[in-house]
């Protein structure tokens, strides 16, 4: 069994985490930890846990998380820098769901951040955790930055036409919608019910700080420096990500086909049959990216369409996955429900 | 492995079981049969099933499910009734989700019906499907007739105030409310999310065909003839029930305490601890109900809330956990998920 | 034109009367105040009144609210009876959309409100202002108490019967349903879409502050004490209330009849035909509440369903109608609009 | 008064034309017809409308519409070009809200319609009806053709850019979003509750009816052929649409003056201040446009937020608006209401 602890567990990815790994079959939990949440039964603040999870909130302190094999932070950007080294340190693992080792430029990373980076070394040795990009690597990781979940959804639609150089890169375009819990479990008026059901709005048009993650990840992919505009769009739905991507195309190509081969040995990218409209509601709760391919009218410009939920495949589920690799399991483990319809 | 076959796997049940029995480890399903859709890969309909299981629909045919050891009818009702004799004689055993054998009264059953009973000697012989009441007669039984969404959420919440004779029977109240699941997956304009979100009302208070059916199983709790209120509701939301039944207390009686001790044994009811307010979304998508008792005001009336998904422990969920019981298996088996959450 | 100001207009009742004062012919819309948001364009917090509405919210102080005929308080309670007197002092009217004045027994108010009422002379000359009660007092009211939103969808269900003494009154029944907006729009956890949609759940079951409000108010019209149950829920939806009426006839009555006649001069109170089921959509944005009444199985139980909304007739909508009564205006002034449907 | 009739008044916006003309004091409702609900009172169909009109429905017939000065369609396409021309012969005018008599070139319309059209010589006199475009043209019109729900967001976002040429006009990309009741009233399992709420997905990408009347309208503004990827997208709301424009800039411009500029006298389209995000509940129910104007990280790519109510701007709001100019009434008449928030 793996011994696991979590910090930060009073999120949406942490309540995800939790039931992930509560029903993983090589994995014990040992330790969550919350500052504000001490001895508070993890299941009198989540109630889908009830009966399933005797586990109280513990203090964040090293004791509480030293018998780990594994320990994930599923906080906020600057907690898991500060901690992670000391663990590491002890032989243990971390894998982190939150910002702090994702962007590898550090000014980038303390421009879009808003604060010092503390554990600069750190950034440098932790693997970018894309299962579909970077397998080899995770596995033999001690530290493990998770993509977020725009990314996520972003990087595996394009992915293809990059690794091919198919497309021109000064001008991609990733339209994306997200559910609410991307925003977090935090009081706020605007994701109140009552200000963002029955309403569809862009935000952050300006800027968003997952557009310097995607971008090093799909200049890394094209193998130079890309132009991406990204606008992000909030859905009135609690879960799921779509991505609707368009880039111009340089030359022919068998897309499906591409698409197909690249992702044949994938489990958790589903490349969807010809002129498919994945929905989101069809990976609800399950560790699956699914994507189509459209090429309108015949014309230069493509489209791919490429859902994710951002609670699993962005976030709790693809760290789980990464554990699964860096713990030589099969890499399905825990992995395989069935999504809730309807 | 038991071989199971289902007919009728079109609507909401329908993919609910599938769901379920693809994940159960004991089980192998063998036939979906549905007359509209023959040929159709249950995947293709269905897009959370794409790679999970790949069966196609076929004919309802005897010859289609002859090879089962157990057949589901996820149909309307008056197809199990035609079907469900033949099967039997060839000592398949039959689970009906739908609404044929439920009610043992066959003029009652006709008139709330609109239809003659074709096979009322089946209905003589079926077990009604309410584990917590019927353990023992599932456990041999050939035919289960399992019991509807409102009558589990209302039967389990007033059972012990009436085994016991705590409550006076001729006013008793059960104020309903179910998600828009409840209704079907047909066409109708009703239920269209224009229609239906954004908006709560109550319907057919005149008479709900689930009436009968609680009053059958209300008075055999209390020994004798009750009188029953139901006024049913429709939520703005996909799955659950919420049921808040009101009795008027005839003698005092430690209430808390005798729903714990009725249930102890009980895997898939929960009476939560006092001044609880069970929600629907903790049993989304789990075999589950929720209990919580409140005496306001320490008054004579009694308010008990008891909260089911209306496709699991309210359909698709007890019929796999009557299947358990009546092939000796553990009657958890395959019905241990954690409830998706937010 | 009356010149109107408005004590505390962030909240969901301040917008709303924002909204129907805007287009009110009678009214002139002289101040909005708001300790927290002092300077900033009422049309920058709420994005509907863009080009509609030119005015800053201003300090809540006495002479920015000195040249007004008539304010609105639409905050928490405690507030108004803090500011009122001072107001009618100068021959200002004021109509509190809030608690403070609803309640006339001071320790009932002091014990659910958990504060000191400070000024109770107050409590005793304002008048509660449910028009379809108390319209001659209203008419020559310097200060008008409106009612909470369940408080009104109950009572007029109720009123009917209680007045021709139709009905057992120690086992009234309320079970109430509200959308979310009820709750106001303040950060909080419960209220985010995420925790809030896709549930149903009761709450408060063992007290709710417009408990002590609707006894007194169903006390005086049944001219003795009456022993109400309520039971208030959740509904994921924005606007609306749903209540749901139970009582015990004592003796036969015509009871469609007798609510037409009871309603046939409100202009605000609809009593739907025989066999009808109000639907809250029905009244979205409108100062109507419409009602229907069942005898199911022509028992002794009546079923009353009555449904506004919250934020109308349940706030903001009757606080209109109540100036249009002490300001000798056409009731309907401004209040003729027509719901959005769908 | 102008006499109006309606053709097909059971879809959304026919109850939508209903409850803005209900409303409008130029006008008195004579008819509104329906083959399949000839006697049916309309507010038995429509409960927002109980006690606000009496009317019901009628034959389809001429004589039940002779009398009127102007007759809408609120029709699938092929019906109002079958009765068209025998009113306009009368002396009436008609407002088409249908797509009949959008597209000028028969051949495409027939190919995205599929069926013959059989009144070119009506294609030719009608005029388009985006008063932003050709007011001066529907003043005199008989026969008005008004824009689809998404031709109207997407035209009026990209407008300013092609009338003055200032973008790229071979790879327009329009990406839209539209609340559920775009799909229509009738019975169709896509669109219940169940199938399309907590789901986001992109649908008919290899080509939608609104792309040719889209591309004949930007071709008009920028004098010459232009080449639009558009990718429409069903939104788990029931109104609003939300279209984001991706152009590429050819040369340099002070474009949120420009965009003021080009609609400062326009009563319904609202240029919003610099990095804005328009929501779309803030048009829900009222005849308008919101627009904000983005260049992101000040690159070549321009990004236009467009928001509209499908059945307001993008349906019968605009069909009255039409109206208001075809009579020489005050173009806002009967349109200026404020949009309900929350």
């Amino acid at each position: 069994m793996i011994r696991v602890g979590i910090v930060g567990g009073t999120g949406y990815t942490g309540v995800e985490l939790l039931r992930l790994l509560a029903a993983h079959p090589d994995v014990e939990l040992c330790a969550i930890t919350s500052r504000s949440e001490v001895g508070v039964p993890v299941a009198d603040m989540f109630p889908n846990l009830r009966n399933k999870l005797d586990l109280c909130f513990s203090e964040p302190a090293l004791e509480n998380l030293s018998q780990c094999d594994v320990v994930f932070y599923a906080t906020p950007h600057g907690v898991a820098m500060a901690g992670a080294g000391e663990l590491l340190e002890k032989g243990i693992k971390v894998i982190d769901l939150g910002a702090d080792f994702r962007i590898k430029d550090i000014p980038t990373w303390e421009q879009w951040y808003g604060m010092q980076h503390t554990a600069p070394e750190l950034v440098s040795e932790a693997v970018y955790g894309l299962p579909e990009v970077n397998r080899g690597a995770i596995r033999s990781a001690r530290l493990v930055a998770c993509p977020g979940c725009y990314p996520t959804a972003v990087q595996l639609g394009f992915m293809p036409l990059l690794e091919n150089d198919l497309v021109a890169i000064d001008c991609l375009i990733a339209d994306a919608k997200s559910g609410v819990s991307g925003a977090g479990r935090k009081a706020s008026v605007g994701t109140l019910l009552c200000e963002s059901s029955e309403n569809f709005k862009a935000y952050a048009v300006a800027g968003h700080r997952h557009l310097p993650e995607i971008s090093q990840g799909l200049t890394q992919m094209a193998g130079t420096n890309v132009c991406l505009t990204f606008v992000p769009h909030l859905v009135p739905m609690i879960r799921g990500i779509h991505a609707t991507l368009y880039a111009t195309l340089k030359s022919d190509a068998d897309l499906q086909l591409l698409y197909e081969q690249r992702y044949q040995d994938e489990a958790f990218v589903d490349v969807m049959p010809e002129d498919s409209h994945p929905e989101t509601r069809s990976v609800k709760g399950v560790n699956q990216c699914r994507i189509a391919i459209h090429r309108p009218q015949g014309g230069s410009t493509v489209v791919v369409l490429s859902v994710i939920d951002n609670l699993v495949k962005g976030a709790a589920g693809q760290a789980v996955q990464n554990m699964n690799i860096m713990f030589a399991l099969d890499e399905n483990t825990g992995l395989d429900s069935i999504a809730l319809l309807p």
